[in-house]
């Protein structure tokens, strides 16, 4: 089985905060069935129910890509606990990558939307 | 005067996530004077802080760039309430822009950055 990459937003109690990473990831999750969007706490599916749903399919090796800016406690302490258990649990090869806030493609991204508001 | 563009981060007291703000967009803040960061809370400098200084400075027209993924609570009530505030106090003119997870070049960015870990 191909990898399942899993991006991994924050979640809200406010369902168009969800709304928007829904429609910010179609794109790729309607195209690709190996890919899928979960929410660390409060929105649904929960990163739980994803990594559940993708060893169900028989993938043995899942790629958790958060939607974040910047690494905060969440990121540096809550998600690594929750993966640390979901690979106990299932015995599927997780890792976690980094932050997109933390990729140039989005950096660049962030400063070329600077640059044109600065025009 | 040109016009002032306040990037806006949500703020942190965990130190290295404002690390990560400052250095994702030095390269504009060091670049053009007429580019800052502000935090809206727990991390310095405030958003009251840079808008009172570029109003000082004599600048009429301020933009307000979030550095947010999606609007919550936060970028529909809290954040035009301190701006509604900021333009009663300095009699600037106080644009706030749409998040930068709703422009098209950041969707593309996180697009692409989600092709190449699926490749």
């Amino acid at each position: 089985m191909p990898t399942k990459l899993i991006m991994l937003a924050h979640g809200s109690s406010n369902a168009s905060w969800s709304d928007a990473f829904f429609d910010m990831t179609k794109n790729v999750t309607v195209s690709s069935e190996d890919a899928a969007l979960a929410f660390m706490e409060l929105s649904e599916p929960s990163l739980h129910d994803e990594c559940r749903a993708a060893a169900k399919q028989g993938y043995d090796h899942l790629k958790v890509l958060p939607l974040f800016l910047a690494k905060g406690r969440h990121l540096k302490k809550d998600v690594p606990a929750m993966i640390s258990e979901l690979i106990e649990e299932l015995n599927v090869e997780i890792e976690l990558l980094a932050p997109i806030g933390e990729n140039q493609i989005l950096r660049d991204a962030i400063l070329g939307i600077v640059h044109d508001e600065l025009k």
